[in-house]
């Protein structure tokens, strides 16, 4: 049975929580390791005055112990430092007065649904008249959960020295330039950027970029590319479809708020070009007996549906944010004459950020597929049998 | 609990099996509409002389009778008919003389890694010395029975009118015209296309690309586009990370064999643009009091991980077929030296079949989704539910 | 997608967590029905003294909006009365002096294991030299937040005139009546009861038994029966192993700390008579055109893993409780020497309010099973198709 | 991932299909082994004249080469040597002439639900107005490929050294004596008894109880037990409920058809004693440094879900088979009146060979919950990490 979690909490309710289940025992989760995750997820240039007020936090309620995983269930829940504001309007019990809350700001029925959201979708699925009953819970909010659960994950994968980063390609029409590798040692200088990208000169155009959308009251979306490094070969499997890494891999960064498109290595570009430009060739490493090393990364890391021992690298897309301060038409559904869609507060350009999100569902993939791997069920277990299994390769990658 | 499905079976070996489990009764199963499939699947200009072989002889040994199905696994297995060519080198029980065998042209350890395919990390991962133990089910071969069990899946979704159908819209460098669009119409048109696209020119010119990587034994990838009509709204949901229908379509078309992207709507162009050119604006459909309609047509009809009621639309990206005739470098596991690709009887570009997968696999995650919609455990119950829903929308959309 | 549930939290952690995923929205969550139900786990003759600090001060943190479901996971959080004397010992942090806390009652590390209890086996799976590591996790404590969200699942039942109950049939030596029997107009009676047990005679016995148990600082279990009444026919399936609902009720009753034995209606006693006593004949239901009856009750209202309409009936065995204050035997796993095991506070019999924990996870099945029939993503939907189903049945079975 | 399995096929339909998914690579697939298990399952004083025509003619179609596995899913499909009979009335495309085929023995609708079995469920639940379509899937027979998939598991635990056996302890009202314990060294003598009873006295009483029934026309159920001996400590969990063994053993063992009641260990009988009779104390195991061996086995190798390193022993009980030759009393659902059930040939008694399914289905648990344990994609690799966590234990027990 493998690494799952789940998670819970509408934007404006009283908290996030979320709980991790089947780490293995002994794993080390420091007293600030969720913060340091939580806070590189607000950060970056383009964000809300809403960032301000998500000072996130967080307890671990279940599953730790002095510092160290217990085998157990991981639960962690993230209070909402708002909610003394949104006690009414998103208040668990029946109010006394329902027309009296549906008369307040925040209580109002909301009822011009944005294009690009889930909220027109959501009141028809779940039979809705009030879309906040949808947008609550299909806010990228959520995320910050998912990245406090990643960061147990990522206590794993550190203690078997598998280092995942991100790193934003582009953000609107302005990209990296091409051939720009990020790799571990560029993880701080990615981290003080304001957009999170290792191109300095591209950073300030994707700034700029961001400022004048923020002026023109419009919104950017843009490419986020993701890093494993040190990642063993042979996780994830060819054998069925629901075992390949990039399955996985897909599906996780699908379902991050807004994301739009996934690729593993080259991804679209491996459709443009003819097969003896897009694999990997395979030579001796020189000086390494049995070891084999790759000419090119183009996969990505992944063949097959499964690790190689390269560096994994996959990119995502994610659209625009589509809560615009300028709104876009729609229709108000209590009516059903046209409208201006509700405005949310909400960032210009969300990419910075998602990054860090999809560092968090990428980590938590490695982490499953690890532990589908070798088993085990403390540290020590895990780490004795994947270092067995790497003595016994019949061929060692070396990346 | 869910529509499911396995597969088993090597490419050489006596059979592909496969067990869909979870369908309602009575949904019909055509005498032919697998035999229909399963050509369509064959079909392309750029094949190998292998596919003449696949004549896919199948039966359905279970949960179909009189022509409809009974709720139980249905299952189906396609024979090989050249198994008889390969029943020493690929027998079930342990032969008398091991060594014999391997010096077969059939039974021979392959020790010489396709770079781009899973041999290398699958002979690290299962502990093997003769690739052929991976290369045999990493083949994309077992799509044959994808195709074959969704079929039934699309039975289901014919009986509550939605249509799936795909094409080609990139080989290589040769892309169609922009905005090139395909509609149920088109499915004869396409599907009698040497390389299942609609855009003639277009066609025309990537069977001229095929052609010339044949003559320079190379190969290509391309784009297909899969398209959804008549789909409902409010499948998939924005509730949960799992399950969000571009989550399960993600994982579903990047399953298949060579697919290294997947894009939803406008995919990567999301990326590169404006929120005010990012989403569908909603209008009142006129003349049809409460329903609404969409402007544009960029999210794939799928907003905050659920279907709009507008047409789906997704595409993925295959690369180049990794077995090339000029084969790439790589390393003979059993002496370390420098040495050249195995070689397999393989196609130049299996885009356009491929694209008959990928209909198929998005068709299971739309009728999975129905079913988590609908619930019913007969396809009357199905569709009184599904009536019902659609009689109960708090606003109709009108695609 | 099912629903599904995930707990997390430790004995004396900060908290019990918990998630409820997949259901609907516009189900009522009545504000003190988590409080009543807690209670009621609380309640009966034989409890511990540690049962006065379980307060179960709960939070509903996600899910629930003005006291109606919004279809997203449903989040609970109980805090631990008791933390503030367990913050040391059951500190997430590591310590600052690791030493000084294993010097303390709370934190000094337990080696020696109890009988019957996860905790030998616990320490050899997670490599613990605490068996604290594990008791915290396996204790019962656990059980409070599974009633907790069954309670938002019954919510779901009794909209749909679904009732649960349970009643003690055995405990010890001393069983109710043959031929006792219990409905829902009963619920009060037996919770009021101090072992919850519909025979006055049996009850006093059974107090009897535990008083006598208790001055002999032994421990007692017993046997509980589950009802379900108002369930419609043909939850579950007899199509696939894991569909059966009797498979998932065994599943879910054998979960509960304890539990050592499950029989569905008859049971065990079925095993010794014959095929001509052992099922329920079915005759037509007088003045009921098309609707049919059954002479009996033995087969508790499942046969081929399906409900039959009649009233569900299970039973479940609880071993006596491992912890006694006349400790049992064991050996230190620090010394290898013979010892008694560790002490906790414990109850003499937890059979009454074990009860109360099995007619929860029985609500949770048959929600599940329920909405797997019905789909459906709102109450009115769930109950639009449950009365269609009812509607269209080809023979109506009355109870 | 876990090991999983789904099964296909009808009672007379073409053939039962089975897949097992998740197994490791190079465990041996004997020649003879399911053969010889299928044939386990067919033998037994009172079966019917049925068995005699299940030949059980089986392929391996996928998943193993040269007498091992690859690691890719196990397919194995059983013929039904009947078929030619049933072509007809359970052909998979739609007759021509349906009218006809209802005209036939074999094909006319069953209209006469048998009380005890799936029939009417089941017509109500799939919508159906033939019982056939019902119990044709129903049917025990399904529990031939159960056995089979089992067998492929079995050869895993063989190779770590687990054992898996049954034996009849209770026919009706005939019982083995007190104290009766079954052992690996007495398999040939227990699959050598007509009624697979290891008490030689109570096996000729049992079968005596079988002739008496079937003068009567009448049938019996029973009681068996299987063992688990050579199973390491610490498979399953106790962190949260769906990972405990027993959860899983008591939904895999209810899931056999006619099986009503599911015990570990000492079961309901633990219900009965007080807490220092119920456990298994502790000691040192004389001689051995730092080992731990038990004084009694009651909890059947099963503490807080994992095993203790003692043999595994279960109970589970089988109702009397439900179609009787003298028919029970039902009604037909074609008019409404009072009519005697569908008489399908049928035993007397299928307890013994029941048992070598509930062998199976246990097998299939616990190789899935040691390879939860010990991860690894081949023997190989499943072999160092037990024997690796095996010589890490804190404690070692000793059965």
């Amino acid at each position: 049975m493998s690494l799952r979690y789940l998670t819970a909490g509408e934007s404006h309710g009283p908290a996030l929580v979320g709980i991790l289940e089947g780490m293995p025992s002994g794993v080390p989760v420091e007293g600030d390791a969720i913060a340091h995750q939580l806070a590189r997820r607000r950060h970056g240039h383009g964000r809300s005055p809403r960032m301000r007020f998500e000072t996130d936090a967080y307890e671990i309620l279940g599953g730790v112990r002095h510092g160290l995983t217990l085998g157990s269930p991981v639960a962690v829940v993230i209070r909402n430092a708002e909610w003394p504001k949104w006690r009414e309007a998103m208040g668990v019990d029946a109010p006394d007065d329902p027309a009296a809350v549906a008369g307040t700001a925040r209580g109002k029925p909301l009822t011009r649904p944005r294009p690009g959201h889930a909220d027109l979708a959501g009141m028809q699925k779940y039979q809705f008249d009030d879309a906040r009953n949808v947008l609550e819970r299909a806010s990228a909010r959520e995320t910050a959960m998912r990245v406090a659960l990643a960061t147990v994950a990522r206590g794993l994968l550190d203690a078997v020295d598998v280092t995942v980063l991100s790193h934003v390609v582009r953000i609107g029409d302005v990209g990296v330039a091409d051939g720009t590798v990020a790799t571990p040692d560029d993880i701080g200088r990615i981290d003080d950027d304001p957009v999170r990208c290792v191109d300095r000169a591209a950073s300030l155009r994707m700034q700029d970029a961001i400022d004048r959308a923020r002026a023109d009251r419009d919104t950017l979306g843009g490419v986020i590319e993701v890093l494993g490094h040190g990642v063993p070969p042979g996780l994830g499997s060819h054998v069925h479809w629901d075992r390949k890494l990039d399955t996985r891999l897909a599906a996780a960064l699908m379902s991050i708020q807004a994301f739009k498109a996934v690729e593993i290595g080259d991804g679209v570009q491996l459709g443009a070009v003819r097969g003896s430009q897009a694999h990997d060739e395979i030579a001796p490493a020189e000086g390494n007996g049995a070891a084999v090393r790759r000419l090119t990364d183009r996969s990505g890391g992944i063949e097959g549906g499964m690790t190689t021992g390269a560096a994994l690298r996959v990119r995502a897309t994610m659209k625009p944010i589509s809560s615009l301060t300028q709104p876009l038409r729609t229709v108000d559904t209590a009516s059903g004459e046209e409208a201006v869609a509700i405005t949310q507060r909400s960032d210009v350009c969300a990419v910075p950020r998602a990054g860090v999100v999809a560092e968090g569902v990428v980590a938590f993939e490695l982490a499953r597929a690890l532990l589908d791997k070798t088993g085990g069920d403390s540290l020590d277990e895990v780490r004795r049998n994947l270092t067995e299994y790497l003595a016994h390769l019949p061929v060692t990658s070396v990346s």
